[in-house]
């Protein structure tokens, strides 16, 4: 008996979700049980993507198109005879500018060619908290600069997050907790077992169809998907499955989020602190990716104490957590050469107010660290952890931004749309603060030619003038931007050795454009 | 014919200065061409040492004694038969608590026992500005908590110091240095003639006179001297002298001012800036103030980029600049595994506002770098640098202080009063703020008791509250210090793992002192 198709749609958009609906056998454990398969045909292209089992007797089949024109499908199964079909790919809808893609090693860049600057947030378990809570999580999104957002598909348990979450992602029954409580978790007076409280080979759908919507939700409002697939916050055995578990698990999680070009794919949070897990285990999880993934998204497994060996082909990009108290995004230029891959500064402490030292600083201090970032070439991350009076904090469930950094990395992002599209590369020309000029430009110490543009950031450094040696042979625009007062002043044209007057406060950073 | 005394008090005082004057000839070049000595002899010691020539026909010998009691002198030069006399030493004068000698390792001590916790400023070239400017330095030094002083005895050539000094160190003409301004200074668009300009071997004795003086002064105020003996800012050839004209002017400073229970040796302030001395040339030095200073002084030597091997064992104590333009005070702990020996962070940048990073940093930056280095086991060093419209800068001139961080320094000397005597230790007791207990106590789980005292300093992090797991088997009290806002808060007693609310702001010290 031919396979018989629920839904076919006889057209989508290029880089939109072709989804093909299936029905099958509901019976026994279909997770495990059966496969569907499927490939797309293009002028352009022939992929071949798994499907997945969405429980009440439906498997589903996702495809992006990366090309325009007429398409054609075969689909395939255990449980009947091959079906095929076809669609039409229309252009991109509006705002649809394909997934992001490594640019001028350092930097992104979108499929169609726009430059991405990546000004992150990390929301770990905004998904499955109250609809209340995400519908905040949502419209706060929508008033900030964030165009990349960090979060978890496994539920997290950790301080501040010891309530459950609305969904699991597995069938089966938590432990109860109420013994841990805020006052005990970190003092570790308190035990329980990880393991057998769910069945590791039977996906919760309703849980992942959450996440299907939300990273929908995420995808009309322009904003990249950063899914941390594994993670250690884990009272539930997520943590801890089988080699077969977690292969399944990773295989499920490709199947259904591929497709979706907003997606960024984080092996990890965390990484070093699942100690069930060898290094061949993240490769192994990266192979997975790799061989399934046919829209090669970004990459990236993020540290705690000890970065994965960032040099491994198959890692796109440096997601990081800083690894010092005091020195957090001035490690860029490092990194940068050390990796050779774009720096995101994932993780640099959050602005707020909670008990721990990687959650209690300044709105000043967060949106320098920004700016210090992307003056070497990188990019960085928000977080946001204010004591509340129901423990709703930015950084665990979304919610509401309480703090002062948001509008200030909206005025960064403003700027940002000025800067060289190339990107921007770390120059030594101050041994006090960092400088930048556009990644394909040399000094003409270097062979090259006086740089079309110069970023300097004083961070806490406050002159009331600085002697500046601009390069020989060009004039250029200085304008003076008070990266907290929100403000852009123009000093008017310098040449050569320049006296600039400045006001004398910290957080500036000075622009010259050549003219 | 016997050497013609013209001065031979008959009673001096524990570690203050006896000082025999002899006439003699003032033809030809008495610095080179005539020496004298003396050799003191009480009950517990007996000491020899070189005199200096003091200008118009007068030789002098200083002699500092380091008991009380009966001592016997004899006084020797090539112009004259030997003279013998003595004199009596009465307890020391009140204020006068002797050398300051390293004491447990990383801490410091007055020879009778009284703690010396540093707290440093830097004024270069205070000494050889106008009599008004000398005032209000000392005015404003006796309004404040320093208790060490780091300045040059050659004057200093540098930005915002090109005004002539008030005397020069040797007989001479300076050149015309007119030509060398503020604006052109930085772009090195001059040149000059360093040598030539004076008699190297011909001291003009007004100008250590002055020395001698404010020396005296900074003891009356209770105020070690660190004096900074050579230095790179020169353009008067002070700094590119041959190798015996270095030599004549070492021995010319020890035997003139080894006598001060207050002075500190500082070799060189950026000795690896002095490009034309070599690592022999600063072991030679260091080995006439080894073998010509009876009273083994403090002995250090100050690095710009290149720190000096200050594992030798002339080195009493790491008086260092930071080397990172972040991480400055937070270094203190590697330094002390490193070296063993106190660390002096004398310079760490000014609060102030002028145009280089070495100078404009907030008072709030400047104190948190104290703080932070206190409570990793070492010492600080303050200075200020803010554009002054007669371009008066307490880091080169003295004269008054405009910055936030002095008041913050008198509270934090106060505090320090209340430390434990045998200094602080850095401990582990958090990855996230720097935590001291008593230099000579150790921790439960390295076999200690319950230490009597803890001091943690949180920096940037502005926590809500904080769970301390204090340790086991002991009360403690609590005491919150805002170190900005300069008050100390009860907390009330805790024990074990606490929760401490705090008051959500940056730059929060936390003592708890065993009940």
């Amino acid at each position: 008996m031919e396979l018989q198709v629920l839904n076919a749609p006889s057209m989508t958009s290029k880089w939109g979700i072709y989804e093909l609906s299936i029905s099958g056998p509901a019976e026994g454990n279909p997770f495990t049980e059966h496969a569907v398969k499927a490939e797309f045909c293009g002028k352009s292209e022939k992929i071949t993507v798994d499907g997945f089992y969405d429980g009440e007797g439906i498997y589903r089949v996702r495809f992006m198109p990366s090309f325009e024109g007429d398409y054609s499908y075969t689909v395939t199964a255990d449980f009947g005879e091959p079906v095929r079909g076809g669609f039409f790919v229309e252009p991109p809808a509006e705002d649809n500018h394909g997934p992001v893609r490594v640019h001028n090693t350092w930097h992104f860049v979108y499929e169609d060619g726009t430059p991405y600057f990546s000004i992150g947030t990390t929301c770990y378990a905004w998904v499955f908290q109250e609809e209340e809570i995400r519908r905040q999580t949502i419209a706060q999104l929508k008033d900030s600069a964030f165009n990349k957002i960090r979060f978890c598909l496994f539920p997290k348990h950790y301080i501040h997050n010891l309530k459950d979450p609305v969904s699991f992602p597995y069938v089966g029954t938590p432990i109860d907790r109420s013994h841990i409580t805020e006052e005990n978790f970190l003092s570790g007076s308190w035990e329980y077992d990880y393991d057998n409280q769910f069945e590791y080979d039977r996906f919760n759908p309703a849980h992942f169809r959450l996440l299907d919507e939300m990273i929908g939700e995420l995808e009309k409002l322009g904003i990249e998907a950063d899914l941390i697939v594994m993670h250690p916050y884990d009272c539930w055995g997520f943590s801890t499955m089988t080699k077969e578990q977690d292969d399944l698990y990773w295989n499920y999680v490709v199947a259904r989020y591929a497709a979706f070009h907003n997606i960024w794919w984080s092996l990890a949070n965390e990484w070093d602190l699942m100690k069930e897990k060898t290094v061949a285990d993240w490769e192994r999880y990266a192979q997975i990716l790799v061989e399934k993934d046919p829209y090669r998204h970004l990459r990236g497994i993020h540290n705690c104490l000890h970065v994965y060996d960032h040099t491994r082909p198959w890692i796109t990009h440096c997601s990081m957590q800083r690894t010092d108290v005091y020195k957090t995004t001035e490690m860029v230029e490092e990194y940068r050469i050390r990796y050779g891959k774009p720096v995101v500064m994932d993780e640099v402490c959050y602005e707020g107010n909670i008990e721990e030292g990687w959650g209690n600083i300044t709105g000043e201090e967060m949106v320098r660290r920004f700016w210090e970032g992307v003056c070497r070439g990188g990019y960085v991350g928000h977080g946001e952890t204010y004591v509340h009076p129901e423990d709703i904090l930015w950084w665990a469930h979304g919610g509401t931004l309480y703090g002062t950094s948001n509008e200030r990395l909206k005025f960064l992002a403003k700027i940002a749309a000025t800067f060289p599209a190339d990107g921007l590369k770390p120059v030594k020309l101050a041994w006090d603060a960092p400088c930048a000029i556009p990644e394909s430009e040399r000094m003409p110490a270097e062979g090259g030619q006086a740089p079309s543009f110069i970023l300097t950031y004083l961070g806490h450094s406050r002159p009331s003038f600085r002697k500046w040696l601009l390069p020989d042979g060009a004039s250029y625009r200085i304008e003076i931007v008070d990266t907290w007062n929100m403000t852009i002043t123009d000093a008017g044209v310098y040449r050569g050795f320049s006296h600039i007057e400045l006001p004398a406060k910290q957080y500036i950073a000075l622009i010259a454009r050549r003219v």
